[in-house]
């Protein structure tokens, strides 16, 4: 199962008057920790995926998190992202935040893979992830699962 | 059931490369969604209800959001928020986005009513909504139906 | 001379631990100014415009910003923005932020028109103004202003 | 003279439609570079040097930024940042963002040292730079040099 492994540091520009992190700055870091994910998986840079594989982006169709304890300005924290699920054209990712070694935030989100579409391009529309991407994704695996089980989680 | 609604407009800030929005920021639009509703039940800004109930804040312990169709900068969209549900120290909210009245995101969150630790200020403590503010949030019916049911979002 | 005024209010995601606005949210407050300026002199939105005529947007060269109070979440300001001086393929503007009538932040802005090269897709280079836009901009007296006086804000 | 370099990765959550950084994430990234330019010169972390030191911050009075070139989302940056001046109770820092070597952003900025007013808490009053701050600062020959030649940077 593809896993990546980051640190940050919650910087005083993510934190509000409370003191904690404003908590849609989590998601900022989770977009940065898929995309580290899938880089090294794809092992290019996403101006360079997104170009050679030609498509629009992954954005999310649902993404759900539970708030454990807050981290402050200052805090050092680990962000550990899983690609868990693979679908035709979905995916699904977990993200677990931790701060020394203890759960700060966990979180799921799913993700299509899309394409500009050529009557509206103002719409975006699902595709197929490509066959060596799925590859990459571990995806026959996921995609059997996917078949036997019947995940609700690829919306399209 | 306490409803706020608001429109605002996807503005260039809140926009990425693809174009459409970064959809961390619709979770900035949702706080500033749940303050105002927060404001208008209480009367008074949040600088002030802070203050005279002497607590940190109301951070989120879990939220939900399901994305239905993207949406760009320069979109006009209505945000609709209502509280569905209150407990003794946490309550709940939901929050539908709608651009030309079509669903584009609807979420939910659960948020706690905190202080500061007096033995660690560094840790948020769950506290009791104060009766005035749950009588506005028209918490009796809420506390029955939490009694009667045992929800399980309250999460202290 | 083009200015156009909007109120809008300092939220809590605009500020930091200090209670006060995390100042680089100005700057997002000043670039959808600017938008709305150029979007009423020129009577469509900004997806238009850039369709329009097209080129690839307004990029910044020089900013400069005085604070003079700091704004805290729940303050109501205004936002007066001018377009003080045009050239060829540049253009600058003034934002005066107030918050009871006083002044809080004093900006200037130095922007040029670009489009994307077509050499090498990366880089964006200046083009010169449409003329229609100029004149919308109140282009004759700005460029004779520009001509007679050599002013140094246009870097290209 | 104090100096302190980091580097970071222009991630896609910075960057606009247009493909580029959206300009006040600048500052976002200059604000770190500032904490953690005085983090080194203190040994401490910021939540510390503000409780050792009982000031609330060190706002901006002023900065000044040009924008020579464009970056994008993938590019690795780093930011150089200097303390070039300091006087009694404000100091002024440059920084330098370059991209594989070639110089993007110069900023210059004026802080200033504040601690709340007892009188109005809502209200930041400049109070002089603790000596230890100063010494770590360079301070002697900066007050000399402020004494010396009565630069316009310190606002109070």
């Amino acid at each position: 199962m593809l896993t990546s492994t980051r640190t940050t540091r919650i910087e005083w520009c993510h934190c509000d008057p409370a003191g904690i992190i404003f908590y849609p700055r989590y998601f900022d870091f989770f977009e940065t920790s898929t995309i580290v994910l899938i880089e090294r998986a794809l092992e290019m840079s996403k101006s360079d995926y997104l170009r050679v594989y030609g498509f629009a982006g992954h954005p999310l169709v649902e993404t759900r998190a539970r708030f454990r304890q807050a981290t402050r300005f200052g805090d050092e924290v680990a962000i550990e992202t899983k690609l868990i699920e693979c679908g035709r054209s979905s995916f699904k990712l977990e993200h677990r935040l931790t701060k020394a070694g203890a759960l700060a935030v966990e979180a799921s989100e799913t993700r299509v893979w899309v394409i500009n579409d050529a009557d509206d391009p103002a719409h975006l529309k699902p595709q197929p992830i490509p066959p060596e991407v799925l590859a990459r994704f571990g995806g026959e695996r996921m995609l059997a699962r996917e078949a036997g089980e019947g995940t609700g989680n690829t919306r399209q």
